[in-house]
């Protein structure tokens, strides 16, 4: 490796702190059947209350509250039954007292009465008269016209990824498009003359067949984003050079998974430098060290590592909170994760972030080593822990959080 | 409530251990692009070994181990410097002993050599002569032919959702092809005279927009599902049984949200009756009692509660395993989470499942109360906490497991 590799090195810290894109993708309106996991630019309010009338939460009876005051079974109140609410239609008629209105669950409220007697405390004891067994405190019954959401406040956050919870909200405010930043497009590079693509039958001597791009593509979709596979660039010189050109104007992100050999990382970093602004070359980060991060007239560019594994696990550390942020929002949604109990001790050294594939089973985390060439170390992996820069190992034993892949 | 509602009650357990999906969605062939998170029909099996050669995972030099035994800085071996291997190309040289040939990361093993030596542990002294100062064992800086992936090894395991990494192995392997499982369609029916669309911009009094079709069709989507909005029936009787009829043909699973109020839930009660065997009427869970659970000639159908935050909560409990097996997959991929200590105490009854929303702040998990009819309950939690059905509650200060929503 040569010294100067690695002269502008940083730590993965200082990535997500410095490394911050120039810019939020466009915002424009989707539907809600488009709109799951899209970030919104801004708060959304509520156009008038929720419910947006006195709400009945129970079958029973509405009644005026203090006209049941002092109910019990064995000396019930008795309401004169005035009339029935009707679902989805106004209440034709006004509770006075001594009196009392039939009322489903999710019925208006009629004019007159300030609470719902549960259907269970009460009795028609003869036609017409309804006997009232409990007492039903004012507002009893019933949600008020503004209890699920007043007007104005806030549906659902500018900056958080929506949840189907949210798109309920939404829909019962009537707000049925939403202004949301668009999904990043990533453009996906793969570089080396050994590379060729997945479909390639028959392979000669040394090839290999391209795996990131399409794994990259699956994290890409994963993180809200839009892969654009932008194909194989060999290592002639001139050509990745070439292929950034002509990507960057569509791109919000371009990835790169560099060749893995001295020479064809040179290349990488030669062409990307001549189209942006090395940031860092160089991650303090196992594996995943010759990574390159640069910014090319405001869209960030990401120069992965050569070998499949390591080129993963460093878009899953630096590339995917990056799409978030390009997408407007700053914590992307929680990852699942497990607690397990280490198996083995792991070494590692201070300064650097230790990314490490483990398999779960009875609450133990056992590392998955092997050489990082090795694709199916991933897809063995129930998941991977993190030790982090300033740690100089973890002990067997210990209690670690473990990122599970979904 | 009637008694009859609640005559063929069951717990969530016996939910899911017993009413299982008939039969399976079908099987057909979709791209690698296509293929994230769905299921594999069966395990794919590896066509040929990979990576496929013997390949140098360091830059360096290719050697007979035994030329460097003993080598050191006071006394390294010296090669001869018999040509170079490229990238994706076959070697055109033999090493024999003594020589050796220049290897960059991810070039094939020429013939004669057993082992790669790092370039950090040599230099050209001369010309076309190699100084080697750290032995190499037989092996070292190479990943064997197979060392990947064996030949008729599984490369992904049919029932479990593919991963990114996984489409990236697949890659590899040359299988751009994949035999998923169809995404479950499932029919989503709204009832409910007092229901209208989100897009109704004035509602009459008592009237309120569909909010559970939109939210229940994202959860859908979160579970690979393919949702299917089939509108608004009213509660006039017979409608909803003409609607079912309709929709079953061409769904996997269907589910109404019932009307809220107990005539609302007999008619749907009724009407799922008449077009199938009704497998329960009620379920032992809070929110969520008024569930119905219904096999239709083999396609299941959940009867949902009227109110949109309950509704959401059973489809979470039991729709949500329900889809993932309909697809092929009987373990679905974790949820996030996180620990936190419980604010407050939390009474629940034996016998029944309680799922409450809560915030989590600084590890400490607050439950949100309020009516049930709330939706907006929903959208501040930042998760839920399940009581599981022996426990009678949980103490304030308990450490509890948050399914947080993503």
């Amino acid at each position: 490796m040569s010294g100067r590799e690695f002269f502008t090195a940083r730590t993965v810290a200082d990535a997500l702190a410095g490394f911050r894109p120039g810019h939020r993708t466009a915002v424009a309106d989707v539907t809600l059947a488009d709109a799951l996991h899209r970030v919104p630019a801004t708060d959304i309010t509520a156009p008038g209350p929720l419910p947006g009338f006195v709400k009945s939460t129970v079958d029973g009876y509405a009644v005026r509250a203090a006209d049941t005051f002092g109910a019990s079974d064995g000396l019930p109140s008795y309401l004169d039954l005035l009339g029935a609410v009707l679902m989805g239609a106004a209440p034709d008629v006004t509770v006075r007292p001594g009196g009392c209105v039939a009322m489903p669950t999710g019925g208006v409220l009629p004019d007159g009465a300030d609470a719902v007697v549960m259907v269970e405390y009460t009795a028609e004891t003869m036609p017409g008269t309804i006997e009232v067994t409990r007492p039903v405190a004012p507002g009893g019954g019933l949600v008020r016209a503004d209890e699920d959401v007043a007007a104005g406040a806030p549906l659902v956050s500018g900056g958080r990824p929506l949840r189907a919870p949210d798109l309920g909200l939404l829909a019962a405010a009537g707000v049925t498009r939403v202004a949301v930043h668009a999904r990043p497009r990533v453009a996906i590079i793969s570089t080396g003359d050994e590379v060729v693509p997945p479909s390639t039958t028959t392979l000669s001597a040394g090839q290999v067949r391209d795996a990131t791009a399409s794994a990259l593509a699956g994290l890409v979709t994963d993180a809200g984003g839009e892969p654009a596979v932008a194909g194989i660039v060999s290592d002639e010189p001139g050509a990745l050079k070439t292929r950034l050109t002509e990507v960057l104007p569509d791109a919000d992100l371009v990835v790169v998974s560099a060749g893995s050999s001295v020479g064809a990382r040179d290349e990488t970093a030669g062409a990307v430098a001549a189209v942006g602004d090395v940031w860092c070359h160089g991650l303090a980060i196992k594996p995943g060290k010759p990574t390159l991060l640069a910014d090319c007239a405001g869209t960030p560019l990401i120069g992965l590592p050569g070998n499949p594994l390591s080129a993963l696990v460093v878009f899953g550390q630096v590339g995917v909170p990056l799409l978030w942020r390009l997408a407007g929002c700053e914590t992307p949604p929680p990852a699942p994760s497990t607690r397990a109990r280490l198996s083995r001790d792991l070494p590692s050294a201070a300064g650097r972030l230790d990314v490490v594939q483990v398999r779960v089973r009875d609450g133990a985390a056992e590392p998955l080593f092997g050489p990082s060439a090795l694709l199916s170390v991933l897809t063995r992996a129930d998941g991977y822990l993190v030790v982090p820069e300033p740690s100089t190992g973890l002990d067997a034993g210990a209690e670690v959080e473990v990122i599970l892949y979904r």
